[in-house]
């Protein structure tokens, strides 16, 4: 039985999300290397061998540790290379098959000092993000890099590693298709313009909402999305899924009700699902509230929204005939805003067949 | 040496907060009940015992078992009860001094019904944050309440518990003290109110921007600050501390530099920080970063502000001068927003003097 705040998993959900890409991708001869850091689970991550998937993604050496650990021998690590930690990249090298993605000549230099095992790797490419990384169009800061490169004994370069993440600022399906087309144009041109020194560039492309709206991966060698693995309210507002696909929620116990301002207090606050919000009407909300069966929740019974979040509160809005049916000690579910943030913060999962899944500590 | 994000805690600036408050709290003759939610740690909670600290608050029953396992014997969970948990609060009842918070008579009954052992019991009492709890002049929902808890063998009532959090939204020093003073105003009349039925109600009242501005603790029989532990940039916004007083703070390696729009990328992002933020002239800023020597950090040299946040990466705007001054590879130091949520994300800490202090997992 459920009692206090709970991550929920919805097992056929998720294993549905992760088949839907890992089909795309096979149709589009692309090769599907998910994120990790959604669930950052060796267990889910399990689910997607399941799918043939063989190469993945991770966000810090601290996760491509927790993962080697755990089988997966052909790891990428999607952020600009932190060289403190270079030590322990040189060991994971030695063991599995790993790639690094780079953006200046000073971190080239001091790896290829460094290490002395081959990391495959990639540039950092920017198409318009504004993030990090080297901009796609930028070809002599390109040029200089490559330069380096070319010297390196354990730094392989392989090509370009791309996140379109203003994909999440889209305001349209079209306007997501459009920044994808236009990523693809500005990595194939940047390709042509260095094939002739460079014939095998690869491409690595990733972002959920691009992954899951657009179904033209042309050009592409690899495809990252990670989020897809859950989805949640912040890619349903975008249009990557709908809100059924959400194979997360966080279960909440009804603690108070206040009946002159029509609210519902939950344990569920900012140490549960996270500060991240979605902002509509200029107003905030952290989580859309659902009924809860048991372990299975139910998107066709809206309760209401989480409109303010502290600590270990949320609140929420709800209209009279709802606050009549909801009672203290109901266990209510939070589909939120941001699946990754969510998980990294509960450390556990439940799936809806009562079992309990670990991930990284 | 510090190669990836890590939490630094100065054991000193924070042994002088905790001393502060302490002073502050016995000067007026008030129990000083700290709030453990923000450092979690039964180490860090070791440091109040040095200044005759006994009783202490929690947000949560897992945090109350936690403390409890380690030797706390007086302990008031300042949450609304969850009454799914019931079991766990019978249990603990039987072992610590435990004090519970209720808010309606539909939660008094059902304790009533299942609990064993006695429990002390605050009613909730908004003075005007609106988050929870029942409206200090609210008198006739207040003797609902008593009539329940009159009736009652394990609930034993003590008093009100109140949590001014509306202070975090003032504009300055005088409005959080007005806010102090008309919450004081609110419940001694209650108090008054009531004092021929329960002539020895007390009065528990909460929050570090309060604790931290009025020096009037009069009325009051327990304070509850936590946040003082460590403080943060909310608080030094709000006005309860300085910069120096800030008791940790997030080690970060740089891990790009964009000459061209002056920024430096950290790895420290969502995951580490949190993502709360403040706004200032209408733009959010997630920490203020400042210069680290091996442990130590320096808040005379600050570098700026970070003003993107995503799941890793943290950025960061400088001027010229400063951005020729930073290196790949450097170690910088960010002063969160609010030390709750980075200490809970990060659950460990690394002492100024190179120790590891755990957790509550």
């Amino acid at each position: 039985m459920l009692t206090r705040p709970t991550l929920l998993l919805d097992k056929a959900k998720c294993q549905a999300n992760i088949e839907q890409m890992a089909t795309k991708a096979k149709k589009a001869n692309v090769l599907f290397r998910p994120h990790f850091k959604t669930h950052q689970s060796a267990e889910v991550g399990s689910w997607f061998r399941d799918c043939e998937v063989e190469c993945i993604t991770v966000s810090s050496v601290k996760m491509a540790v927790y993962f080697a650990v755990n089988g997966w021998k052909d790891i990428t690590i999607a952020f600009p290379t932190n060289i403190l930690e270079w030590a322990t990249i040189n060991d994971l090298a030695a063991n599995i098959n790993l790639n690094i993605v780079v953006e200046s000549v000073d971190t080239i230099k001091f790896l290829e000092k460094h290490l002395n095992n081959p990391v495959g790797t990639y540039i950092k490419t920017d198409t318009g993000y504004g993030r990090t990384g080297i901009n796609a169009e930028d070809y002599q800061a390109m040029q200089a890099l490559l330069n380096e490169l070319k010297e390196c004994k354990n730094l392989i370069f392989i090509g370009f590693l791309c996140h379109a993440g203003h994909t999440y600022n889209a305001q349209s399906k079209e306007e997501i298709i459009q920044i994808t087309n236009s990523s693809r144009q500005q990595l194939l041109a940047l390709k042509t313009f260095l094939s002739n020194d460079f014939p095998l560039i690869q491409i690595s492309y990733g972002d959920t909402p691009s992954c899951s709206i657009s179904n033209n991966f042309e050009g592409f060698d690899e495809v990252r999305p990670g989020n897809c693995v859950f989805y949640d309210e912040m890619q349903v507002q975008i249009g990557s899924c709908s809100q059924k696909d959400i194979a997360v929620a966080l279960a909440s116990p009804v603690v108070a009700k206040h009946t002159q301002r029509n609210e519902i207090v939950i344990h569920g606050g900012g140490v549960h699902l996270s500060k991240e919000a979605i902002t509509k009407d200029g107003k905030p909300f952290f989580g859309t509230v659902v009924r809860l069966n048991g372990y299975q929740w139910d998107t066709n019974t809206i309760i209401g929204q989480v409109s303010k979040l502290s600590q270990e509160h949320g609140i929420i809005k709800v209209n009279d005939e709802i606050l009549a049916q909801i009672n203290i000690g109901d266990m209510l579910a939070v589909l939120p805003i941001h699946s990754c943030l969510t998980a990294n913060l509960m450390k556990e999962y439940r799936t809806t067949e009562g079992k309990t899944i670990t991930m990284m500590r």
